[in-house]
């Protein structure tokens, strides 16, 4: 099958260098796309409603092409994201005799982006994967970086890897079917970008607001942060900005808030915190709330701050007895500071 | 605390470049070993049989100078290295909030090592482990290397990761509580090793059999291996002679015939059948059928050789549809030979 389909490209030179391709209704074209990243045997991981969307047209794609596909469903939500999908997403790669030079795709959100990037990384020690994100929040922020988790009862993202996919296939059309709420979840993570780089702050207020142009800035960013630091050792914790108040407000809402509408409540204390203490000015205060607002909506936190903050100090970010925030020096200008943790409350304060 | 108890070391020129200590009676000398590589909170983790032997005296020597250690103790034996083990060992490190700080200590034989190594390769996408291997096998081969894993229903070692440890402690005093087969089991591995190496073969076959040479000359021998190919792609599978035939027997008597026992049936096999392609002469394979007759005792094979292969052919070593052996070409010529796996019946008859 030839295309003329547009796609643009962006190379992640982490330790294992890949490809991010990024267009609009590039699923038709997913065998072209994968073919070199394919052994014989593809497990095609997706969600109950991922699968309904878009499950045979990979599966068409490649059968066609004489690759043997193997479909996992498992439920859709943060739920699925724990240690009993990655023993049977591992145990189904072992019955259906998957070898090393075999492939998993990945097919949906952010749940089945790392679950399935955390059981690549541990099946016979590390199998090829493919990320095929459906969700704004998994194409502009978790397929890219090969940060892969599950969920433990003592907290979210306690146990992964870090390990990359062979090559992120971005179809900007899967957004068309996103519910409202789910688009909403990922401009949280949005507007966390627009926040790190003035530039996409731009196309965030621009009147005619292009998506295709928008997620190709929030993947560059992305993947010029993970070339600096792949191991989350500096820079980044930059991504983290929001994130530190989104985990406790995630928390005490007992995972009833999504983590991008937190993420968003987050970026939204910081810039208040960040205006306390004198680091933005009215103006950048201003411009930032009305983009949470425009962008967003509502997103008053409904708890209390030391509540939030209690969580954040038993937050795996956390090393030894210092945290690392993210705060706001400007629009495009985050700044990384260590406090020691005794410190935290009062600085909020 | 002072020594001056003699220690030898090797350093592993992996990606991460580490220690391995070797001595005698140096686990009294534990805090001063490893002090560099430890945060305030250690878990201990071992299992039942050496919790009664050992344990008391790393805590001791750990607690002394100020840190905090948590143990969790594993029923002794290959049926704790499973996902069930993963999970308590992960579970208790975030219930005792441990940050990425802090570190594992694996006081035991293989299955600790290889569950400990596999929990610190998760928890919070990874934390620094410390190796001390309390048994043969563990010390000459599995403590080295980082090569970590779990068994699933569907095989041994099928779920794991690449995972180098911060520092290996190998005192040799351990060995002498070491019931005989479980010695015997290391033994196993030994005769692998002496095959592979000319100078290990001399080793085991002096008069004064000196152990600590052994364990040294064994594990430098591994140390060489992991550098040149640490993810296994080329050399490193040297290190696999006689486990592709160990592996079916282990199965085939659903895990009674232990590892290193399985492994030394694994060797005569692939002795005889080295001899029968006309790889190695008749003094040759006298001297290492000797050589396994004089360290293991009788390791006659009780399965049909045909039904070994059958499941080797199911092995996860293999990558698509070869399969790479290791023959012997002589004392320390190992041969590295990809067979399609059609052919692998036929080459064995």
């Amino acid at each position: 099958m030839k295309t003329n389909l547009a796609t643009k490209s962006i190379t992640v030179n982490s330790q294992k260098k890949y490809q991010v391709v990024i267009g609009k209704g590039i699923l038709d074209n997913i065998y072209h796309l994968t073919k070199d990243f394919l052994g014989e045997k593809v497990a095609l991981v997706t969600d109950d409603i991922v699968d309904s969307l878009y499950s045979n047209k990979v599966i068409n794609a490649l059968e066609s092409q004489g690759k043997a596909v193997f479909k996992l469903v498992i439920p859709n939500g943060e739920k699925s994201k724990n240690i009993d999908t990655l023993y049977k997403i591992v145990r189904f790669l072992a019955q259906n005799e998957f070898t090393r030079k075999d492939t998993i795709i990945a097919l949906g959100g952010g749940v089945v982006g790392d679950i399935s990037g955390f059981s690549a990384s541990v099946y016979l020690r590390g199998i090829n994967y493919i990320q095929v994100p459906t969700t704004l929040l998994a194409q502009i922020d978790s397929s890219v970086g090969g940060k892969t988790a599950i969920d433990i009862p003592e907290g979210k993202n306690l146990v992964g890897s870090f390990y990359q996919p062979s090559l992120v296939v971005v179809d900007i059309d899967t957004l068309s079917s996103l519910p409202n709420a789910v688009y909403l979840d990922g401009m949280g993570e949005g507007v966390k970008y627009a926040l790190l780089d003035a530039k996409i702050f731009d196309i965030v207020n621009k009147k005619d607001f292009d998506i295709l142009e928008f997620v190709y800035a929030c993947i560059k960013y992305k993947a010029d942060i993970v070339e600096m630091d792949e191991f989350e050792s500096g820079q980044r914790k930059l991504l983290n900005l929001g994130h530190t108040i989104a985990h406790g407000i995630e928390k005490l809402s007992e995972f009833n808030i999504s983590h991008g509408k937190a993420v968003s409540m987050g970026l939204k204390v910081i810039c208040q915190t960040s205006f306390n203490r004198g680091l933005i000015n009215q103006k950048e205060k201003d411009d930032i709330l009305s983009m949470l607002d425009n962008t967003i909506g509502n997103i008053d936190c409904p708890f209390d701050l030391f509540d939030i903050l209690k969580i954040a100090l038993v937050d795996k970010k956390r090393k030894g007895n210092s945290i690392t925030l993210v705060l706001i020096g400007g629009i495009g200008k985050p700044i990384l500071k260590d406090l020691p943790v005794s410190e935290l409350t009062e600085y909020f304060s």
